[in-house]
């Protein structure tokens, strides 16, 4: 692993595996270099502005609405200002929203939200701050691909796989339409920043015991991000353009 | 196969697909009871009126903007008008608009548009059409799953799949996008669908040489048509959920 310092972008960090990912970011992940952590509200994300407090070097608080594509632009800017010429490493497009509707229930409005917040959100994410990832690209001097390098990993969920998993407990329409469609986009820009050896991945955070996870989950948020910082850390090129778990485990979609 | 008449509702049939959709099912599948084209413009579509003209006892020229809801409900209301008791056999959701830009030149309003055309516009009509469907399925008398029966096919595309294709050539990211989303829905309407016996499936119809599809396509219109209705007359339970091309193979999402 490098020991050049690093920066990265979380999104949708006021609770819930955002907050948690910034928590253990800037606790286990040195030399980090900054941590932007992104969510609709700072002035009321108490929890994320004591972490920030705690690592005043280190992370930034700064105001993201991802169905916004206005307020993406204006954070793109506002990091722009603030990093150097070394770029953003890696962006983790965490921030969603979850629909619990089956198909016969679901409304126009709420399938119009999630792919906003979910899908697209995601995609202008990586539009706007293609230019910080490519900075990051140039300047690491590494081969290959990894999130240390320059990346974008794109929470995801098994609900978006074909293979339809827990439809009666969690039948989510709007919000596994939107995390196909959220597939689709990542595995297409992997196709197209693979010359440019950016990283482009989906994870499974597991089904977390969080609000939106709910009390029956099966793993707690601190095991999830754990899983999922320590393959951050490994993933190299074999994880361009695919899901992967929290355990590392490849899942079909 | 039943020889019991049959009713069908096909969107999009201004031209291309559609169009061919209706004159072929007009001219080879009887007995037809009815067989409702929808559209955007009927006062503007002159093929699809000239058809209708020639078989006046058949076709039924109905308007509907899939992408708004209140024009599907009153389509939904006119043809519950129309029908008997026997219901409505078979809806195939064929209109759809495409997009041709990769990933970094997709915007936030051609995924939209893409998405309430493509995938929440089908969920429109199911949901919609529901009871005209739940209708046949009790009418019919006939075991199991049937496109004469009661029956979804919603038309998808190969560029739906995770085993991302031509891609150079047809990069369509808010397509793409919203048929893998489109996929995702019809699979979560089959397992609330499967104990009414109500067929859902989709179909890829081919790359075909179209407005859309453009001059490169692989085949011709009339193969294409040719081939999903030959596979529509012989679609069971094994199609529910399934993602079927016009040859009758199965394609991986």
């Amino acid at each position: 692993m490098s020991s050049k310092p690093f920066s990265v972008l979380i999104t949708g960090t006021s609770r819930g595996l955002g907050l948690e990912m910034v928590k253990q970011f800037a606790e286990t992940q040195r030399p980090l270099s900054m941590l932007f952590a992104c969510c609709l509200d700072p002035a009321n994300s108490e929890e994320l502005q004591a972490l920030a407090k705690k690592h005043p070097d280190i992370i930034k608080v700064l105001r993201m609405d991802v169905a916004d594509p206005d307020s993406i632009k204006q954070a793109a800017a506002q990091v722009g200002s603030l990093l150097g010429q070394s770029g953003l490493n890696l962006i983790i497009n965490n921030a969603a929203i979850a629909v619990y509707s089956p198909f016969l229930k679901s409304s126009v409005e709420d399938m119009l939200n999630c792919y906003k917040t979910n899908t697209v959100g995601p995609m202008c994410i990586m539009q706007e701050f293609l230019p910080h990832l490519q900075a990051a690209a140039k300047h690491s001097g590494m081969p290959g691909m990894s999130c240390r390098k320059a990346a974008v990993v794109n929470i995801s969920s098994n609900l978006s796989s074909n293979e339809i998993v827990l439809y009666d407990k969690l039948p989510m329409v709007p919000y596994r339409a939107s995390k196909a469609a959220l597939n689709m986009i990542t595995s297409c820009a992997s196709l197209e920043l693979q010359k440019e050896e950016i990283l482009c991945s989906l994870l499974h955070p597991g089904w977390v015991r969080t609000k939106m996870g709910g009390s029956d989950g099966e793993i707690d948020v601190e095991e999830s991000i754990h899983g999922m910082i320590q393959l951050m850390n490994s993933m190299t090129d074999k994880h361009h353009g695919e899901l992967v778990n929290y355990k590392g485990q490849t899942i079909p979609w």
